[in-house]
Order: structure tokens, then sequence, then C-alpha cells
């Protein structure tokens, strides 16, 4: 389906610390605080009177991508979405990335270099700089390691533990269009193995694939919350699931909370593939996982506020901890929220 | 060989957010730096007054390492030790370990135990801090990703191309004794895999073997060089190759340079393991890897300073960019210094 073998030069040929120098020969830093970025041991950070934050991610072949259906650029995107939305859910300036990739000698330079241009695609999107990594070769498939840095003034930061009771849960964008694009990826893939002459029919699709393969992080909602004066009293970037990352800052917090059904935004693209694949869309919505968008906590007094910030829907809100976790559904009786088990990395 | 599995928990009963709740649950912190560890996005440092440093590495199951003849213990211990060394070879203090990994079902929880066990038996050793990560399912085996940060004032940090000609060029500890360790491990696997009754000899080589699995880094002489007043001109860990890694601090630093054969140093054991096998003890030296040791260089001056430090050795010397690399053999001719090209991660 993609990424057909037109490229051309064996990895093989260029040897590690050819294939290096050939990846980070483009690269230009953006950052002040980017003493030193790639080619020594070390990226060196000057964070002045700030905090320095870090977070690492690992992305491995088979997990949390299959190549028959992602372009080498947008895996390489969505590898830097992911490391910069760990950095600004802790309300913090993404500013630094590096990067280690493993991989086999079946892949060609252009693959790797088309990896590479989606991160630098992203840097360049979120003024962040490719400051270091390693390369290795590998027997497994690509494997990607991204490693994020930040600052921000330590007052500034938001936690996963602060919420209080009452205070509302708030949402940007949309939830499980990622999910619901990856299985209309996967339905076409599975026809395309058993009939190689079968064209994917991927129309109608476009914004949930897009949202699967090449993500977006809403940083500008950051900005909106400090220009409005709103502090969040806990914030977490949902990957793991809408419901999987409430219950994270509800333990973390000492808290239950309280979400209501129909509030959960989902998009009618989401809805319509849920609907052809028999799935229910607020389920996708819930446990799909890789949203990419953010989850955080208000207090009360901030209803009127947080309301006049396009794109942030309020779902529920927190309660006291032995109330639980709770779902209203349409009917408006409670159900349990739970979190989905090992499934998703 | 290693590895029995006595063990008896499934990863899969625990779930990713019981797994990461049971490793990090004795996870204490020792550097005043870390402001926020694990359980948030991402690691939070202070880094006051000086420079935040960076590095990551990527070890690979069939690559880095082979889970027949390594404990999961050293395995982790080994990982730790990898990440530092970066840090160190800046000439800086490292502080914080983020450790992603990606699991498959194949494994039990005693066992990702006793990687960690590793990991924290390094940090504990070299006062560092487990401050993050990242745990994912795999289909293709155990992958680790760790990311190291530290700190220096920024007038401390040596990087790798400040070299001139005629500066000294100076090594730690002595080199090949992890690349023969390997050799013999390897050996000792084929034999096993042909005869399950087979038992491994391994007496003899203890040394070498524990160089190869558990290696350790020589912290110690950073201190010794600023006790004594010596600033290194260049520094960088030699994890790639003495000969790969040497080249790379004449290119970035623009020199050449000269090293004697018979003064790199070589222990008893790998020569003994490289006559077994009918290798060049100084090849495995050159070439091998993995070594952990460090490379630098002083200006002349420091020649007689630099002998009074403890298991530092003299190699040779920075020469101008147009004389080349050489290596002087035993019979006084000079032959060209060459690097290994893909063949080690």
């Amino acid at each position: 389906m993609a990424n057909q073998e037109k490229s051309s030069t064996p990895i093989g040929s260029m040897g590690k610390f050819g294939l290096i120098s050939h990846i980070t020969r483009k690269v230009v830093t953006a950052n002040k605080s980017t003493v030193i970025g790639v080619g020594d041991d070390a990226a060196v950070i000057n964070s002045g009177n700030e905090v320095t934050l870090v977070s690492t991610d690992l992305l491995l072949e088979g997990i949390h991508f299959n190549l028959v259906y992602t372009p080498f650029k947008h895996l390489g995107y969505k590898a830097a979405i992911r490391a910069i939305s760990d950095i600004c859910a802790m309300n913090a300036r993404p500013e630094q990335l590096l990067v280690a990739i493993g991989i086999s000698s079946r892949f060609y330079v252009e693959q790797i270099d088309e990896l590479y241009d989606g991160i630098s695609l992203a840097c360049s999107r979120y003024k962040i700089d490719l400051a270091g990594g390693d390369m290795t070769s590998s027997v497994t498939g690509l494997t990607i390691s991204v490693t994020a840095t930040g600052s921000a003034p330590e007052k500034d930061l938001v936690l996963r533990n602060g919420a209080k009771p009452n205070d509302l849960i708030c949402v940007t964008g949309n939830f499980g269009a990622s999910y619901m694009g990856l299985q209309i990826l996967e339905r076409e893939r599975k026809l395309f193995s058993k009939d190689r002459s079968f064209q994917p029919r991927l129309e109608g699709y476009e914004y949930i694939i897009e949202r699967q393969l090449k993500p977006e992080f809403p940083a500008e909602i950051l900005d909106s919350l400090r220009k409005t004066g709103i502090r969040p009293t806990a914030m977490i970037d949902v990957s793991d699931g809408l419901a999987s990352d409430l219950l994270h800052v509800c333990k973390l917090s000492e808290t239950g909370c309280r979400i209501y059904y129909d509030r959960i935004p989902v998009d009618m693209e989401t809805i319509r593939a849920a609907g052809e694949l028999g799935m229910e869309p607020v389920t996708a919505a819930l446990n799909g996982g890789e949203d990419y968008e953010l989850l955080f906590t208000v207090p009360l007094e901030n209803a009127d506020m947080i309301r006049t910030i396009p794109d942030v829907t309020v779902i529920g809100h927190m309660t006291t901890f032995d109330q639980g976790f709770n779902l209203v559904n349409e009917a408006g009786s409670e159900i349990e929220l739970k979190a989905q088990g090992w499934e998703k990395g």
C-alpha cells in the first residue's frame, strides 16, 4: 500500500557514522538553551533559572506502527509529537529532542531520510531542536526511542496530582479518531493482503486516518489558558486512552470522578467508522488511545471562563475518592469507569 | 546456560500500570536536582546556574545482548553504565536516568525485577536517580532505551573537538577485554547449543567476562584529573572501539594522530583468550568496542603530571591533520589507523 521500495541506497553502504553525518547535516538549532546539539556525547542545555524537564518514549514496529500503511515521514512526525506532548502536559515549553533508532539492513537510507524529515517537520512546527541521539543496527525491524526536554519556571508546572473534588474535568479536541483511523487502515490492509490487486478505499476517512498517522498536539490551548489566567490544577496528555489517563489523575490526586457519556467529544467520521465496524463510538473514545489531546482539571470558579476557549469541552467533574470513578450514561445511570489493560503501549 | 525460567509471574498478569508501579515502588532519589522523578509526564530537573546534559542510548536483543548468557541484573547494570559514560565523557556529573523498555509476553515479572535491580545497583553505585521512563509491549524481544542527564558548570565541559597537535593521547584501563569476553561466551554458547548436557568452561576468563557482562566506568579518573589540575582538551568514552572513537576526536578536532602498538594497554586474560581463538590481541583492543573506558587528550606540558595518575596510559600524540591517522607497529613502521564499519551498535 505505502512504502514501495523505490529508494535504493542500502543502509550498510553508508556505515553507522556515515549515516549519522548524513542525517545530522541539515540540523540547525532554534532554541537559545541548546548549547551543544548533535555530535558530542550528550546534548547540553542551558536552563537558566528554570527547571529542565525530560521525557522518554519507545516506539516499536508491530506494536506502535505498521510500515505497510505508515509512511516514514509520518512516523517521524508522530514520534516527535509523542515526546513533545509529555513536556507540554506539564505546562512547559518543549525545547530539545533526542532520537535513537535501531534499523535492520532491510531498510534504505532514503527511508531513514524520510523518517528524519518527519522529525524535522515536527521540530520546526513546534519550535524544538533535534539535539542528539543514537543509531544502531537491529535484527528485529525498526525501533524508535524519543527523548524530549523542555523547561518552565518551577511555579508554572502542572502535575498529575493536584486535582480537587468539584474541579471541572476539561479535554481538548475529540477522542477515538486515531483509534478508528487505525481500524479502517487495518481493515483495508487485511483485504489487501488477501488480494494484492485490491485498491484500498480510504475516501471519507481522511480526518481519522490523519489523526492516526500524523497527529498534532494542541499546544496553543496552553497559551489560551495562560492568557485567560486559568491555572489547571492537574494535567495529563491523553495517549493511553481517555479513561485510563483520567483514572491516572484521579489516583494520583486521590479523587473520584464523574463524567458524562454525552459530553465526550467525538468527531462525525469517528462515529461513522465505528458504525460501519459495529463498534460503540464512546468505547473508542474512552479506550482507543493515541489521541494526543490534553485532559486537565480547573477549579469550579473557572466554569464561565473555560467555556470561552475554543476546542475545550467540560466532560464532568472530580468527586471525593470514596465516590469512585463514574460514567453517567445516556439514560442517566452511573456505571463504573474502567481502564483498559496491557493492550496498548 | 543462564536465565532458566524459575520465575513465575507472567508479565500479562500485572498490566502496564501495575508493572510500572511495581517497578517504581522502591525508587528513592538522591540528587537535590531531581525535583520530580518517576510518575508524571516528564522528569523535572533543577539545574541552577549550571548546564544540563542529556544523552540517549538504545540496546536491542540480538545486537547488544544475548539473553542466553546475560543475566537480567547485569543487563540492567550495563545499560545504566552505557548512558552514564556519555555524561562523564563530557566531564559532567551524571544525575538522572530515564529507562524505557519494550517487553514481549515471553518474559516474567521476576526477570524485569532483576533488570531494574541491576539498574538500581548502578544508580546507587554512581549516585544517580532513576527519574522516569516508559514501558511498552513488544513483538520482538527485549528493547531497552536509556537516557541519562547530568550537569556541570559550562566552563568545565570537555568536548570532542578541542584536541591540538602535540597533545598527548591518554586512555584509562585496558582494551579488548569486553570483546574477548564476548567471544568466549559465544564459543561456549555454540558448544552448548550443539549439546545441551555441555557444561560451559568459563574458569580463567572471569575478568574478561565481567568486562563484557557487567562493565564499570572509571568515573574516579575525572576526580583525579580535577585534583591534579589537568584539564583535558578533548574527551570521549570508548564504546564503539578505540580506533573508531579516537578517529572521531581527530576528525572533530581537525588533527591527525600517532599511536604506538606496544603502548596500548591490554590485559593478560585478553591476550590469552585472543591466542586461543587465533586472534590478534591488539585488533580486539582497537576495534572490539564496549570498553567503557575514557580516551582524552592533554597538553604536552602535562606529561609528567599525567603519569602520576594510576590507571592512565599515554598511547601516543596528536599530529596535524595532514599527517593522517597512524599506528606505529612493533617494527617501528607506520600503518594507517582505520575504524570498523557498521558491525557494532
